[in-house]
């Protein structure tokens, strides 16, 4: 900090995994959103980018337009974003700071991975089986039904799934975080990978806070399209099910198997009589207008 | 690209120097600025931070909200800025682009620099010279003066030192882009370098637009004030004289000796007589609203 830039390096053998993520107000937040959440969301999706890359968090800068210099809203922002950042031991590096009318964030994160080791989207193998961790859904839920506390929980506070993407270096084939919803980030996969796959909507696990509502629209749209959850979604082997069994236990953080790979181009999502589950394609900043 | 994260690594040896810029429209361009220029001038800022380090360009990751899916703004932006990037053979490795009311650019860059011999703003040591390239207070005279075409190409096509802070490794004894101005970022080195300074204000050399409009005012303002102009200004012992006259040769770039540094805490700008010449603190983002 204090210079006109920062430096790092990582360390021998290791390379560096870089992830940058912009969040807009009136676009990926309300206006008058809960500064701290806000702090702590901005860093936790480019954590979530790391995880996907099964890299290690080390450093981030931020870039921040701000409407004025509030400083309530500032160190309640600083607040939710060093809560976050500590926990992962993560160092604020440097940034640009500037004023407009529209608050802006942009973080950069930098994390540690052993050099060729990174997890990426493209190695998902033919026969493997397909993942995901915790449960899907609830951050779109919240945003339809606010007062479900647990949802909102989901969508305001995600935890990225840092501990699990490290460990999965080496277990998984391929990864990706669950940001644009299951249908969508899976098609990132398969395309990236060259496969298809068949997925089982009743095996894919889905928030708490469907159970008691009963509205299965809304909840395959939430679970199949809805973004922001950041769980990660991953391939793996057949010969790795008892490594990943024991990694769910250890970690306490339910790793499901939803699927599995094949060669036939395209995802095919059905229910527990085979026949077809609709889904969209997932969140597109620009189709969505 | 395709990927949650990019992957980079400094060569061994080498560690890397990180800056990150943001400009928003109504702040930092105006709505309708020609996007060609915009695309060269985000990214000339990000390579100037670099270059103030003596790093050299690598990568850069791009955050972009855009108002809409306009190709031909998108094409003639990405053509300004790749046009830079391959001059100085830098790779777009990642990015995230949104959509929001506000057009705003967030670039983070990447250089390369031997391990431990960035420049920085905190080794100006005392009876250093203090040294700028090119010529000052264009850029901010093109705001007041839109039709003084080179003083345009300042503002809107700024040139960073890439090759000039590479050579300046092992010379300079501190460095930082001229950003905010010449009061301001020097203010900055002798803030970090706990050391004071006398310039001689008939020594700074004037952009040449300034030779027909005998604005006195004006281009005290500009020249000690205005910001955007994009030269390096460093400090470096007395006994660099000869290696300096000898880069500036070689490079065909003016580096012009304005005073030196002083135990006096505090900067000094005085004009042939001796007599101080007033100057303002810098452009401050907040302030000058």
């Amino acid at each position: 900090m204090g210079d006109d830039c920062a430096r790092v390096a990582p360390a021998e053998g290791f390379e560096l995994a870089v992830t940058t993520d912009m969040l807009v107000e009136g676009r990926h937040f309300l206006p008058g959103a809960d500064p701290r959440a806000l702090g702590h969301k901005a860093l936790a999706v480019n954590l979530s980018d790391l995880a996907a890359a099964g890299a290690t968090p080390r450093w981030i800068m931020l870039a921040l337009c701000l409407r004025d210099a509030d400083e309530a809203w500032l160190g309640a922002f600083s607040a939710g974003l060093y809560a976050l950042a500590e926990r992962h031991d993560v160092d604020l590096v440097g940034g640009d700071t500037t004023r407009g009318t529209v608050l802006t964030i942009a973080i950069t994160a930098f994390g540690e991975v052993p050099a060729g080791r990174a997890l990426s989207r493209a190695g998902a193998g033919l026969d493997d089986d397909i993942w995901v961790s915790g449960a899907l859904g609830g951050a779109a839920l919240a945003l339809m039904h606010p007062e479900l506390e647990e949802a909102a929980r989901r969508l305001h506070q995600p935890q990225p799934r840092v501990g699990l993407g490290e460990r999965l270096r080496g277990i998984a084939s391929a990864a990706i975080d669950v940001s644009d919803g299951l249908a969508g980030d899976l098609g990132h996969i398969l395309e990236r990978s060259q496969v298809g796959a068949r997925v089982s909507y009743d095996d894919v696990p889905k928030d708490v806070s469907f159970a008691g509502l009963n509205e299965p629209e809304t909840e395959r749209r939430c679970v199949l399209s809805g973004g922001d959850d950041y769980e990660l979604l991953f391939t793996a082997a057949k010969a790795k099910r008892k490594d990943i069994a024991a990694l769910s236990r250890e970690m306490d953080l339910p790793l499901t198997r939803i699927g599995s790979i094949e060669a036939e181009a395209g995802l095919r999502i059905v229910d527990g009589a085979g026949r077809p589950v609709p889904f969209g394609s997932g969140f597109d900043h620009f189709a969505a207008l």
